[in-house]
């Protein structure tokens, strides 16, 4: 049920209204295990929708799915040096099974590239064998000391995909072919605007020789890492002796790449799109597009108005409208409105005695504006018209925001009066010295998001870098970012 | 790439059977982790279309998804004394995280009803939020010391479904229901019969009042427990004060239920229908339906032919039939069925050069039978039609063979005799006494597979029971079982 105090503002405490909008709509709670979260069924049916809409995108790129397990021998963790460093911290250990104490610990998986990568070297023999290109929906568990629904929990829901190839090229174009999915799922689906580019040496994947991401800008001027995606060189297939006999005959190291994305798109779908009422739902990812709420007082007006409801819910399931009537006795049109407000559903249907007597609903849009009457006959085809226009119209307001939130051809003093203020993207020269990205990151907390690809770059070079003055060897994004 | 290596037969060997047959269609492998499997793409294929027909079963009967911690407190197991029992020899624990030391060990979920009964006393008030109906699909771990691809892992993936109810009457009617969905699942989808029934005290689940089960009978006349649905009664609800206020004012505790099944459908599967030369796919959990080979000799026909097929494999999915095209150079047509009856597809098309002169393809079906030509003209009905008549050739395949491995009216003599020859499904009268029941299972290693439901019973009841001939208290099934 939801609850009915008002909710904290965003303009009051993001933070706060973040939490009140996810807990009212019964998209998660806290669990009574440390840093591990509940998708309740609301949540979920998001990340239901979501998990459609990737893996029908991976599946035309010829991926698979697959699963490994989720104990990982220890000693597989130290076979590439940079991985273990990165994840060391972050490991769950499995100490004991079956009653008796373990000769080797286990690790629950954090990532699965050890694991994956020691069963490729198994399966690929020759150069027909590959590009091998695999992805599994499955959980991770990485101890976090803060963590925050759905943004950062210990245990997550991801998919993540691993591919070998033939040569660095080919690892290369499919990286980068994946991270062009990433972005038009963010920006179709979640109607999330997203910039890509590539990670700095220092915030890229631990064993990786190149790490990609789309960064979306959240309504609190924070960025959000929505999604990577890694060009792993040869350092796992050397690591586990990935090998392949090439069309030449001579024996290879595999080329392998990994990416993923998790149920922190949840929580950039609400902190992108939600208000002061609650989460909105982008049409195309929305459990229930349309709820249909029943408006009677009397025995005889229910029956009619139901009758009317009935079919409409029919007419829109067969017109591929994902809809719900709330038959709910004993709860008032206001408290269906009020809780389907919150739970981001874009279209609200309502229907009483006078409309079915004209023939009509009164539809009543999730995004705001006067409710309008639209005739039932050739219902279904206005309600898919009103999604397109929304789900564009979430996406172009987001876009917006975004663009007035950035800021291009930064100095260090317009960069720090920009963090004083809303703060947001700030796109300025870099230097390319870790020492520079990492006092910056000291002194202000806003970090390198990525070094943009050449369609987000400004139009000119920028010639020093924005903190230090020396010479830019790249433009960068800086921004505070959960 | 498929071993060419002969199999060894169904006859020879049907342990020995089963592990090639799945190597070499790669539906799963062997990983490094101790009793864990990895599930090949071809493997998690079958598992997909299993999860979509299912989940879909269940969301017609009200059931959402949500998604519960992989890890439990150690303390929750305690407290429901039965659960606690079953499951503590077979617990995996996590007693360090995040380079420490953790004060209460965590356990991996070996099932979840402690965790998620402690959150839904959180959510549950009143009878109005009854009945609360979750499922959740995830992996789960049980730590076993004889593993079996499939049919026993330590890790294995399954569905679990949790639900509450106002009372003893519909959490009982709700776990028959349950049953009946995956009866119709196991028939329909896998075209494997099953004896539906209640488990005897002995079998039933940890913390459970009453266990119902769906139960097959494998090629080798072993039995296989292929879905379990328990009414749990109160006994969790008190354990985790999952309490409600009844419309009557009074606050009661919940009944729940909870049912499951899991990627050891698969091995099922596999041991239904497979044959010598590899598994067999019913059409309807199948990944590709068919399979188009092209034959051709030189360049010229190459291009005619890859023509037809491409034409073909687009009429074909537009008629809503999963096809691939086989278009692999360097492998000759009959590698490319061998390797396809192995991985168990039910229809094979073949097009060469003069089929396609002539508008016709051959068609080959991996149950037998001699090829026939079929025109391309109306070709998706057709294999439509094939199909439907190959996934109840199947089925009716499968039960003739149970038929004729089960025995009714047994006594210990019919009983010993039974088994000593090839086994089966015994049906007999049973005095109801535990140590009856364990004693029979000592001496020839039989179980009571259930109590049947009605529909299986014996047209007469047995007087007595067939090992001690007391008063039988009812019918009971006995078998060997995986």
């Amino acid at each position: 049920m939801a609850d009915q105090k008002a909710l904290t503002t965003r303009a009051q405490d993001f933070s706060a209204w973040y939490n009140e909008v996810i807990m009212r709509a019964e998209l998660a709670d806290y669990s009574p295990v440390r840093g591990c979260m509940v998708i309740r069924p609301n949540g979920y049916a998001i990340w239901e929708q979501m998990q459609r809409a990737l893996d029908d995108m991976f599946k035309e790129l010829g991926v698979q799915n697959a699963y490994f397990p989720l104990l990982i021998p220890q000693s597989f963790f130290s076979k590439e040096a940079q991985h273990i460093d990165g994840f060391a911290p972050e490991l769950a250990i499995v100490t004991h099974g079956g009653g008796k104490e373990l000769e080797e610990p286990l690790v629950i998986r954090p990532t699965s590239e050890t694991i994956i990568y020691s069963m490729y070297a198994k399966w690929i023999q020759s150069y027909r064998d590959l590009p091998m290109l695999m992805n599994q929906w499955c959980n991770v568990l990485r101890w976090e000391m803060r963590t925050r629904l759905f943004l950062r929990t210990a245990e997550f829901l991801w998919q993540e995909g691993h591919t070998a190839h033939v040569d660095e090229a080919d690892a290369e174009r499919f990286a980068l072919e994946i991270l062009k999915v990433y972005r038009r799922f963010a920006e179709e689906w979640m109607a999330m605007p997203v910039l890509t580019g590539r990670k700095t040496d220092s915030e890229r994947f631990a064993g990786a020789l190149r790490t990609y991401c789309i960064e979306g800008l959240m309504q609190d001027n924070k960025a959000l890492q929505a999604g990577t995606t890694h060009n792993l060189g040869q350092n796992f297939a050397k690591a586990f002796q990935v090998t392949f006999q090439s069309d030449q005959g001579t024996l290879e190291y595999v080329w392998n790449t990994s990416w993923g994305v998790s149920t922190r798109l949840v929580g950039a779908l609400v902190m992108t799109h939600g208000d002061d009422a609650g989460i909105i739902t982008p049409p195309r990812l929305a459990q229930y597009q349309c709820v249909i709420v029943p408006i009677y007082k009397s025995d005889a007006e229910r029956v009619t108005v139901l009758e009317a409801a009935e079919r409409i819910l029919r007419e829109l399931r067969q017109g591929g409208v994902r809809t719900h009537l709330d038959k709910r006795d004993g709860l008032k049109p206001g408290a269906k409105y009020y809780e389907w407000e919150g739970r981001g559903v874009p279209l609200r249907l309502e229907v009483g005695p006078r409309d079915v007597a004209a023939g009509q609903v009164m539809l009543a849009r999730r995004t705001g504006g006067a409710k309008s009457p639209l005739p039932t006959a050739g219902l279904a085809r206005a309600l898919q018209t009103e999604m397109d226009v929304m789900q564009a119209a979430l996406l172009e307001a987001a876009r917006v925001r975004r663009e007035q939130h950035s800021i291009r051809g930064i100095t260090k003093a317009s960069f720090l009066e920009f963090l004083e203020g809303d703060g947001g993207f700030a796109y300025g020269g870099w230097c390319g010295d870790a020492a520079c990205e990492a006092t910056i990151k000291e002194e202000t907390k806003a970090t390198i998001r990525c070094l943009p690809d050449e369609e987000f770059r400004s139009p000119e070079a920028p010639r020093s870098c924005m903190w230090c003055d020396r010479p830019a060897v790249t433009e960068a994004v800086w921004a505070r970012a959960y």
